[in-house]
């Protein structure tokens, strides 16, 4: 009998409806999934680190085998740290995909025993990203159709511009 | 407790060490996998189903959690039979990448119940085509570094051509 | 002011809601839209040229200005016998953008007063093909989530196999 | 009759020959071709909203059916105020497909009477973008035959060091 | 002091002025070219590699270091053959560009003393392909621009249909 | 006889085991081969071009043919300036492909006597970039089996962070 952890690492600046599909599809494959939401501070994220945990875990809260933390290292350590042996990653597009192929192979020379898994969005997320939501934040448009409710309100009580 | 069972379908004309790379990577992520070999008769293969059959079980002897099969009609129905959720593809070029976002979106609308994870190969491997194999053996070229040693001996007995 | 012409070339085989869509927002756009259905016989249509007419004519039958055509020889060529200077094209994946934008030199080479306009489908559509309709088909799976109705219908007294 | 309303929306930074001849293929489909310079604060422009404004307008000023405007929000909403259904964009290469695909889809969302048409750049311009111009530019090299005219004399008067 | 010689392989079905470009290009960079037609029996090429080879010595027969060979095997072989440690290729396309990556890595695989250079081709010839002339060609279409003048009158005698 | 030069221009920050793979295959290619080292003030690069200079130094000294400078201005006039007829590039992935077309045009476009050859790297330097060693270096993990050993203890000494 297997027990595989998933770790489903991201900026999630903020989660979308698109992270909330990865993470219930990956929920029903692993025993337990990690959302493992990086500093990534050289990205200047319009959400705090702290932000970005509070909307996960607001997100997530009914997954009963999934959990979120914040980290700041390599995903290979990370992944070491907490004896996982596979990262989940969200395949959207062709750019994806480059950048994805590249950074396995560079977490596998990093740490061998590290595989990582893909899963492509569902039809009607095909297109959300987080950039796409922030985007729309600027200009005061409308992203209730692309974030979870939880995350919705979470950011309408702290901009109160939408 | 979660017990998933993995379908790798494919044409395995004939399986290659690519094949078998994904196939090693899933038999430690689900429960169990099944190699699902598609009679294709559309592509004209180069081999049977049965002698892909036999080239698959032989090749995967060795993993105690993985079974082999063939099959006729579409993949949602195959796996509705074996009451597996999960669909397990590899993904080595960007044609590759769009061609299963498609085939996915088909699958999901044929039994909303699938899913499908990707794995990108490991990097030594990330060349290997079985049409490659096909080409190369066409010529009488070397193909003992592209597939394992047991399919290379089953051709080798009956080919006789290397 | 402008009357513009657009002809919506393809092999239509069959014309799926794909198809359908683009044609509709094409009916918004142009005065008048020709859907040229190309013999396409290199391709082997598992359909007849009068077969992948007829489904056209019943799909568009409610849009006043759509009419359907076959046609055996180049783009270009048909272009100047209907006076149209644009053509319609759907763009689902990267393959399609690259031959699209090889195929739309190649027309502008032969015919310097044509131009090609692209769409990208709707997105619950954007998986769909003809080939994936036919493959579907072939193992007498559900299409008619895929297809307009009255081509469901014309496949289905044709094939019986529904 | 129809009479459409075509808005090609973009940052223009600065217009090159390959938005011109966008703009001139446009206006021969629409009756009016509406250019909207978008004011991109977070890309940094090298030249202001208003100097972008005034290129597009010189370069522009032949075209009876083509007027330019700049615009700071969303494009769905700009569409909603000029009652357009349709915006109108250039693609030249892979990335600007996938990029366009998810931006039509995110608009659609946003507005769904709007559509967007895609053209792809005449041979001679394949390679020509703002950010091309832009770096040739700042190493004081030959930009004249990248972009028309009128643009070239305009940012020759204002840097003195071409 | 380098002597590098390189081999230019395809099928050249026909030879076209995009081909005819990467060959003079080439002879320019080697001290001597030499331009390999597969048999390709398993592509049905329209003309037999007979023909090809003759069109391909008559589109070169000005380049001094330039020559053309037909060969049915292995292009790792081919290399060895000849003492050449670069092959020349072509990249117009993405879908070139990975098909390539996988030949190069394979080729390696096969003889490890051999390098593969690519070029890609001038602005005016990149959507040219052997294809898109056949296709021509086979409606009865101009295809004086696209390929040799040599190679035009050589086929204009045979086929008596332009 | 030819005595071909070659420029491999990059930022090289820092240079990786996949640069000096490409830098040695063209040594093999070339009579001379000079390494190119662009300011890149734009790109904020982590080390000083002095700094990127003498790790390049240091990586290529025991290459009799190859030399290395920095530069600031285009491409197109260094290479006029050296009298240089060829550009080496790596390609590693599809965008780095697009990116090279482009760049290839507007170089031709700029300086007509300049062409760019193209080599794919070595399959086990596959997914190795300078952006990926600073992202292992900025948080202190393993970059050792990812750069030339020069270069490590180059970076060694003055970070002190390995």
């Amino acid at each position: 009998m297997k027990h595989p952890i998933g770790i489903y690492p991201g900026t999630f600046d903020p989660l979308t409806n698109g992270h909330l599909d990865i993470i219930k599809r990956s929920s029903e494959l692993f025993d337990s999934v990690l959302v493992a939401i990086a500093h990534s501070a050289s990205k200047n994220p319009r959400f705090s680190v702290q932000e970005r945990l509070e909307m996960a875990q607001l997100a997530t809260k009914d997954f009963s085998n999934v959990a979120c933390i914040s980290f700041g290292g390599l995903l290979a350590d990370l992944a070491k740290a907490h004896n996982a042996r596979f990262l989940i990653r969200g395949l959207r597009v062709v750019s994806d995909f480059e950048y994805e192929l590249q950074m396995g192979y560079t977490n596998t020379s990093l740490n061998p025993q590290l595989d990582t898994i893909y899963l492509m969005p569902t039809l009607q997320h095909a297109f959300i990203s987080s950039s796409i939501v922030r985007n729309i934040l600027e200009h005061n448009g409308k992203i209730s159709h692309l974030i979870p409710e939880s995350v919705f309100h979470y950011i309408l009580e702290r901009t109160q511009c939408m």
